[in-house]
């Protein structure tokens, strides 16, 4: 890569579209990467900043000289820049604010305070906001100089604020239409809807989902006008937030790429599997406390794996049904004793299917018919052990204030496999006249 | 619940949230939601139909009579209409067709027609058109009467249709404000950009990435406007099939809510539960082929399933970086070496850190270090073998053209299940006379 290919390369990348961009980027070694992002002029950086998921685009920028980074940064919408430089360290965030222009600086810095999933957080700084005396031909003037393809301005509408930049109204755009063009704005605004910095995701999903609002203004606890948070912004951060939910279940911890540095995808990785060892030592301890039943019948070692991996599937579905239904608000606390009541009826039924299932091919496989009494009655058990605390530890670890993607699944899987290896083993030690005299 | 209550039951759901009322009619018996729905003004019962999942608001509308069903149809938007009907009964969805205005019957039968995650299936028919000789007073009228809260029109602007009801044009609100109220469309119009009905949901999400447009029209093949697919119905869609997919890797089938019907959601659950029942057997199936190792070294069988969990999550670590990238467009199927290259070395890393620590526990806990050498050995090996199969089977999946979210797990588990199984147990005979002798 020379800078003498910038003319082609700049030719290249406007072929592409942003995520084949990020793509052929990402794949850069990280010496390349750096230099690329150094000599590509600010706007396709921009545009690589912004299809990037957040660790990347820190990435991205944190190795630039600081006045390219801010040349980059002051072409993003302010919640983007935000987020980036929210991330970063102290000292590089410093110098990157210093160099952008102050007006950008300091909205960053106020917006790089509030909580990622909150109105604050997820809000844009650049309002369109006008006095309750301006005529509605200065709206409309604004509105007709206003780059309209502007997306940090997509679908507001403008604002009426009074001396202490509190939000008194809101304009729609048919009354901006259909008035005389000499009307003053306190004629024409209706009150507006607004929410608080410090407010949540989830109320802000029911709010625009009972409206049909494309933006609302944002107010600090005074009731100064703050931003505006999009529509789209909400549903991003919700699709963000059930995407990183979903990672976390399988036990990856931050918005692992392959693109980032070895060591540290793998001591992420590591953190997560070390602490599931632990998990497995617990479990495996009730397999040890029954060796000798083991070595009378080796053939339930076979079967061991199988009884805890069919538990821990069916678990599996219960945690997944109480996740979705949390999500959609269709369960709350209250209501551990309800899902307890279905999942246990659920178990039951398939706790019967699976147990004749399994206990008809250990039967078969092995000659023995009380072989396959104990797995079958085994899995039937656990089966039903398994869907009443899928169902139910989501909900508990929620009320507790714990986040339920990512200790359910663990918690899950060490209480079907305890219970599991306890219900074959004792049984099995039950039974040991049959299943040796078989 | 009686009719009398009726007064009562409207003011209590326009206290309710949305999601809190259909909550509260989730929690009902299936006969009292029948009641319910039929007795609720048809306003009321359309917001819960637009709250609930597709198969619950199905679920909700087929139970009614075919008119009141209509009733409330009529008010949804076109989209929903159309996602509803195409999942009822043939015979039940003609029956409340019939009864709805013949103009919405026609454009849900159309829409009814698309594949869900097209923009065909995700657009909706109301569009805003003119004519290139309208002017812009005759637009700027229609605005002005347009219900500005209807959600349907949300984000739309003024479409330019010629007389074969193609688009030709489309009009900014800028222009429309800044020209002359007389002048014709035809002057002030742009080309406008528009996409196929067949157009899919991920190059929908590449263009409105690209573009920062509310919305864009779909044309048929032949190129007439078919209607408008919105910046927000991407997003949901997105949203929903990222869920949908997360739930399918629980094992989840389908759109699974306790109020469903018992059987029902046992027998979706049995579905993949049974199929997990096979690939379980083929992996036992490796143990039994080495009973008498294990029978000679009882210790064994503590660790077999904790080698095949610790290589599952391992594994599963892997498709979900993949599952990850591939959502974000940052591999395709040509990539599959350079994603084994990159989870090999992490599963070096990783595989020698988790084998030395879980061979120190082996060796401790049953006083035998070359137990420890077997299983940690085993788990090295196996690591190395789960995160690549981890890593590249999503990518190969995706290139067969089969849903990743579904088979990656059950695939993944079943493989390191057998290879765990495998290495412990042919390691164990290796060094069958240390084991014993020390």
């Amino acid at each position: 890569l020379t800078d003498e290919d910038l003319d082609g390369l700049i030719a290249f990348f406007d072929l592409l579209s942003a995520s084949e961009s990020l793509r052929a980027v990402t794949q850069l070694s990280a010496k390349e990467r750096d230099h690329l992002i150094t000599i590509l002029p600010s706007e396709i950086a921009a545009e690589l900043v912004e299809e990037a998921p957040n660790e990347v685009a820190v990435d991205l920028v944190e190795r630039l000289e600081a006045d390219k980074a801010a040349e980059i940064m002051d072409t993003l919408g302010s919640d983007l820049q935000a987020d980036v430089i929210g991330e970063m360290d102290q000292e590089e965030a410093e110098a990157i604010l210093a160099e952008m222009t102050s007006e950008h600086a300091q909205d960053v810095r106020r917006l790089a305070a509030y909580d990622d999933d909150t109105a604050g957080g997820l809000m844009i700084a650049e309002v369109f906001t006008f006095r309750q005396s301006d005529s509605i031909s200065q709206v409309l003037l604004q509105l007709a100089s206003e780059e309209e393809e502007d997306e940090r301005l997509r679908g507001q509408h403008p604002y009426v604020i009074d001396e202490d930049n509190k939000p008194i109204g809101v304009v729609s755009l048919r009354s901006l239409i259909t008035s005389r063009r000499s009307a003053s704005l306190s004629s024409i605004m209706v009150p507006a809807v607004t929410v608080l910095v410090s407010t949540p995701l989830d109320d802000l999903v029911d709010l625009f989902d009972k409206h049909s609002f494309l933006g609302l203004p944002v107010v600090e606890a005074d009731g100064s006008l703050a931003g505006v948070v999009s529509r789209s912004a909400v549903e991003e951060a919700l699709h963000e937030r059930s995407e990183m939910q979903s990672l976390k279940r399988q036990g990856i911890v931050g918005d692992e790429l392959r693109s980032m540095p070895l060591l540290l995808r793998s001591r992420r990785r590591l953190s997560w599997l070390s602490a599931n060892i632990v998990l497995n030592i617990i479990a495996a301890s009730v397999i040890s406390a029954y060796e000798e039943t083991l070595a009378a019948v080796i053939a339930i070692a076979i079967f061991l794996p199988m009884v805890s991996d069919m538990s821990g599937c069916s678990g599996n579905q219960a945690v997944g049904v109480s996740m979705r239904e949390l999500t959609l608000g269709l369960v709350t606390s209250r209501d551990v004793f309800r899902v307890w009541l279905k999942e246990a009826s659920i178990g039951i039924v398939n706790g019967i299917v699976l147990g004749l299932l399994i206990g008809m091919v250990a039967w078969i496989w092995k000659g023995n018919a009380y072989l396959g009494l104990v797995i079958g009655l085994a899995l039937a058990i656990n089966t039903v052990i398994a869907v009443s605390i899928g169902g139910i530890v989501p909900i508990l670890l929620k009320r507790f204030g714990q986040d339920p993607a990512v200790a359910s699944g663990p918690l899950l899987t060490t209480v079907t496999d305890m219970a599991g290896f306890f219900l074959v083993l004792s049984l099995a030690a039950f039974f040991m006249p049959q299943l040796l005299g078989a």
